[in-house]
């Protein structure tokens, strides 16, 4: 059975399979960004950690799992309250079978991994429920580092996949989406997505917006990841293929990316099956609403796992994330290989984390 | 005329020749890690900036400089006390001849450049004259994060070029030399060469030697750069080839990394004639001592400018370093031209520094 077989192809059809023929024989770089929004310290809105004073070392430990295979910020990897692993499982399982080079970008996070990383000093985000994300020229500065970035990073490939790791960064990405005029529902870590919760948070926010600016929404309820990814996305599409790997953030990145200019030509966005299951979410009609782009959905199939804290993915818990959706597409892409033979990998890591002293 | 005339081959001169073919049609990637060293703050030691309050931030504004083409850091580009500029103008000249990409790193820069980066959190070198340049644990970290940041750049190029920006990493670079075995004189960044006081720092410096162990020498008179880039040098060289861009700091690298293991293969060392031609120095002697690798200078033929800046280079002034020879070089293979097509893009830069407002 083909890869192709554990794909769903959306948005631009036609261009999915164009996206998929033309980065076969090429390089991919995946690439990280981290970040921090404080609207994740408001209780109920993430599961992207294990307790409420851990949320923060959440995106640099997610890196520092990629780089090392266990984390230095903390002791064990990041997981939700009750124990299911962070889907960087699933990425660390697909870039380590084909051995596709990654690095990681602080954009952003309140703690630093320790590994080398690219930084950029950007301050983390403010909470939007009480008070602008960042100030105007703090947006600035992301999408022009976003931009020197990017630039750097496309130079070096024929694909790059940009994902992210940011708790609370579904809300930001709900209320940068509709602040732009888009018809948003979002998707979410938990299961029972707190949409009351969201929904709330996302008007009281809105109500800061008094111009279309772009630049001025992002800086009212967004947040430094999507300033920074859409910077990088508009530079490195000029040069190269550019993988947008996630869900609901990354629409709001593509929603940002359409109102200051990118290259529809080279751009995809890369997910995982879970988020277009998602019920409360709108995911494929969004990207078809907001720009003419091709989008992949992979189903890894961990539904037939048998851990329960791998087929967790596939009941709603933390459906995507750290890129996982972009990095198995391109590991099934580079090796030819399936989700049939990509689940004994991502179990045998699962075994090797879960089973360790 | 071939840009081959204006290349000398030294070391093992048919590798040489086997390193140009083997970079020739593909793509290269030149790395500059900015560093520090206390060492520089010796009165005497070094021209690299205007004077000695300024020095901690040529490395910063020396990677500034070739982002932006102007400094964020500092008001002006990084220059000796009477107004020549940094060597990271002719690098500037040749890296956008050609569309190299680089990136920067900070391997133990007191001072943060104001761009995205590579971050390693890496301490700053003490003053080899009267204590250790840094910890045995420091120098662990610096060869490790080296060796993370040499495979992941490695995998994304055909040719990883490596410079450095370390002002006073000359003498530094003698202790180390002479601290593992080797017959080594050095370069200076300044014509009249401080002999004598260089001498004497290093042999106070080597008096706290205590085993041949290698790490222990650096740990006791060698700088981050030294270890950071060994360890760049230790894993690239096993997946791409790799030039050193530099002159005698290279040559310390290259020392250590004969101790810790290397692939000969895939390494060479790149630098300008200045450096060869400079006898206070036994360059070409001490790299065939180090190792079997190729070495390659260019003559860039500033002796021929109208700008007397740029004269200085070839009249022993900052003679090497922000990696100007190995990217000249780069340039040149990368496009077929020589060093009489690169003098008047060299000295159109020059020009637009040093007569905007």
């Amino acid at each position: 059975m083909s890869y192709l077989d554990d794909f769903e192809f959306f948005g631009n059809v036609k261009k999915a399979q164009d996206f998929v023929d033309g980065v076969k024989s090429g390089n991919f770089l995946f690439s990280l960004a981290i970040s921090y929004t404080e609207t994740c310290e408001i209780p109920g809105i993430t599961f992207a950690g294990a307790d409420k004073d851990s949320i923060k070392f959440t995106p640099p430990a997610d890196a520092e799992y990629l780089y090392y295979g266990y984390c230095k910020t903390i002791d064990k990897i990041p997981m939700t309250p009750d124990g299911k692993p962070t889907p960087g499982l699933l990425t660390k399982t697909a870039l380590e079978s084909c051995s596709i080079p990654h690095i990681v970008i602080n954009a952003g996070s309140k703690i630093s991994p320790q590994l080398p990383f690219i930084q950029t000093d950007l301050l983390h985000g403010q909470n939007i429920s009480v008070e602008s994300a960042m100030n105007n020229s703090q947006v600035s500065l992301a999408v022009d580092y976003g931009r020197m970035v990017g630039r750097t990073l496309a130079s070096m490939t024929d694909c790059l996949i940009i994902g992210e790791s940011i708790p609370g960064g579904t809300t930001t990405a709900l209320a940068v989406l509709r602040g732009l005029g888009f018809k948003a529902n979002v998707s979410s870590s938990i299961p029972n997505n707190p949409v009351e919760l969201k929904n709330q948070i996302v008007n009281t926010a809105l109500e800061r917006i008094t111009s279309n600016n772009p630049y001025h929404i992002i800086s009212e309820v967004g947040d430094p990841m999507i300033a920074f990814v859409t910077g990088m996305l508009s530079s490195a599409s000029e040069v190269t293929k550019v993988m947008l790997a996630g869900g609901t953030q990354m629409t709001a990145v593509l929603a940002f990316a359409s109102k200051i200019g990118f290259n529809e030509q080279n751009t995809a966005i890369g997910t995982t099956s879970y988020i277009i299951d998602d019920e409360s979410a709108n995911f494929k009609s969004l990207v078809s609403e907001i720009a003419d782009i091709p989008a992949i959905a992979v189903n890894p199939g961990l539904v037939n796992s048998k851990f329960s804290g791998l087929k967790a993915f596939s009941q709603g818990y933390a459906k995507e994330g750290v890129g996982a959706g972009g990095s198995m597409i391109a590991s099934m892409i580079k090796t030819g290989s399936n989700a049939s033979n990509f689940l004994p990998l991502a179990e045998k890591e699962y075994h090797r984390l879960f089973t360790s002293l």
